[in-house]
């Protein structure tokens, strides 16, 4: 089975199957990372461009691993350095990429829409690699991976999103994969962080952290962004700690086999405890294996089919 | 036959023969870049260093890319990360690339003549990718191979570049080769920016640009820096975009077939109006492409000859 | 015959027969580094990422050749780009990195001790490419394998070294190399950068520079760092030019064969005058050299072994 899409730019525009083709594809290939020679030849002669307009460690080098494993050649330019300084349009630079003969582009943008927008200039494939508060689909196929691997089944399971739901990326990317798929999604903080669209047939909002983790069997934690934490949004880190961290008296309230997950970086002590951010349930680690992973099934995807 | 020279510093130095013998090569490696897989074994185990004093988007990632491509190693080092802002001199940082073992380093200075100064420390080859106001001799080539490619010959061709011919790398490079090759070569701009120094036999200057525009069968617009839209050497950015920006009107008065070029990155609406960039007689993105091409035959002539 | 340790934290720890190993290892690949054909498939499918919490040319330039020669995936990680500009700590940070199945981290870090506890996190190797003044442990290394080139022998070998011994890291790592070897050492220096702790049976300090010179067969030179130059060590520059930077007349008093080292970036003129750093007792670009070889070494002997 083909993906039938040119770009990866957001999990709500794709259906239930696209999301399993990606997680089947990714599962398939958690194998090769496992191997002491982690390198196949299947993207030979591909390039892969990193255009990251925003600071990242984890997203790109996770994509540049990835087309390394897979044997593309992986390009970085990061915004300091490139053009953009010189005033280039986002239009330009695209342009400029494209007749480069870039086969991908992973691009990390603080507009949101911004890969939408460079879609239309280019013959090869866009991947989001995060655009402002818009998604970061690879994040929530990986969030979806790491669900299904440690419970089975998306479908019917309980979700509870803890965090600064309004500026997350992440949030949006995993709810539209998480209803998608049938799971039933609570999004819990404060009311200034938790915007009423977000409420539909299977979202629930919640302001009480205690009640939101009731009986649930995943617990997705938010990072609190340093710039939410000047008092405009909230009344103080500490604050926030105390009625939206997780920590092992929170966690009691969610089903024993619960797990929890995080997208990287931590504050340990601020939106999680430094007990549960290493104890045996949190899956942190996991969801960053399973991010290469999935990185490979959507470069692979979207690359590999033309030879 | 093989390129007799170790080092490419300029075109001024350059040839007719050699420069063809560049032309040529690229040209034939111009079906690799339209391959699903663009890789070729040829400089397998040759490492290229890109050692850039500037920013820059375009011409380093042509460079990486090519070498890519070609199978070299390609490792990056930017300024600010390297040991000159710990005070080493140019020397002494070429002396250490070279006892590193690299085959090539392709060098970006401020300072017109520095890679001519490092070409006398390295065993290996050194290729200018733009010093100071002296040349950027790939950028040349990419902008002869574009006017072959569009024109057929540039024999006899009429060729107008206009903008900050004084502070152009681009400029000196094209004019060199131009020259060389038998085109008619108008430069124009404001006289401030148009030194005397250039008008020879077959170059021709001319401050008006309706003018300098009359027959041309290639337009070649230079980018206009910010540093010189501060009043020192033009009145203001919109008095320049009126009488040495191209346009629709202008543009009529060139030859119907004529081709409008631009080494990028451009200031849309300053040196060239956003219609223009974007019609069909703008080959802009296609020198681009021409510059990977022009890249693997500069690194395949200089680097492919040992084995 | 194998390396029975997981990381290179420093040479203190490692006995003489694991130093002789490296170096023999060290000099068998050599022979790559002087073929146009740089490559051997050794190290393929093995990720080394590099992890640079300070600035440097030479050895992150160094480790990514020594890397890519072997076939090995490098990925850069510079300091500014990362999470750690997020507040991430380094723990999580090698937590991460670990989970993106690297297989090696060259880490430097200003914090001695930074590697070692890094080394406790992760399932692959660290190696530690500077940690505060602590070590450099390749850099060590590298020392020793020029010294025995041009030596033969390290044991009984009269090694002076010069400069600010108390900041530095080169030092520490060539003292424990030095001494495990059974070379007799003399460390020369200032009072106010000399500390009294590095004396013992091999190891003899000394104030005046021109004693302990005399009879040396290896001068290794340090590089006296900007952030010392301030007057809170030393009293002037030129001072310290006068009384503990190398010449032609103190060179003198050296055996007749001495060679000089210095692990770069040099100030010229400041610690070594012009014409010794570039005369032909001068091995500081043999030691560039060495440098990419011992780190071929270091990789293949911690990563080449699992297949």
């Amino acid at each position: 089975m083909k993906l039938q899409r040119k770009h990866i730019l957001g999990l709500q525009e794709m259906s239930a199957e696209e999301i399993y083709l990606i997680l089947d594809t990714a599962a398939s290939f958690k194998e090769i990372l496992a191997r002491p020679v982690k390198k196949v030849p299947t993207l030979r002669g591909r390039s892969v461009i990193t255009l990251f307009y925003e600071n990242s460690t984890r997203t790109r080098t996770s994509f540049e691993l990835a087309a390394k494993i897979m044997s593309a050649e992986a390009i970085n330019i990061a915004v300091a350095q490139s053009s953009a300084a010189k005033g280039e349009s986002l239009k330009d630079t695209l342009l400029t990429l494209n007749a480069l003969t870039a086969d991908c582009i992973v691009m990390r943008h603080p507009n949101s829409g911004a890969p939408a927008l460079a879609s239309q200039f280019i013959n090869g494939s866009i991947v989001n690699a995060g655009d402002g508060f818009h998604e970061h689909p690879t994040q929530g196929l990986l969030d979806l991976l790491t669900m299904r691997e440690h419970k089975g089944e998306i479908d019917n399971l309980n979700v509870t999103i803890i965090g600064d739901l309004m500026h997350s990326r992440v949030a949006r990317s995993a709810l539209w994969g998480l209803t998608k798929l049938g799971a039933n999604v609570t999004l819990c903080g404060p009311d200034t962080l938790l915007p009423r669209e977000f409420e539909s047939a299977n979202v629930r909002l919640e302001n009480n952290c205690d009640a939101a983790v009731e009986g649930a069997d995943v617990i997705m934690m938010l990072r609190l962004q340093n710039e939410r934490m000047n008092g405009t949004f909230l009344p103080s880190v500490r604050e926030y700690s105390m009625l939206y961290g997780m920590n092992a008296r929170r966690l009691g309230r969610a089903k024993p086999d619960a797990i929890v997950m995080h997208p990287g970086p931590i504050n340990r002590d601020v939106e999680i405890s430094n007990d549960i951010a290493d104890c045996e349930r949190s899956v942190i680690l996991n969801q960053v294996t399973n991010g290469v992973a999935v990185r490979m099934a959507v470069l692979y995807l979207l690359l590999g089919g033309e030879e």
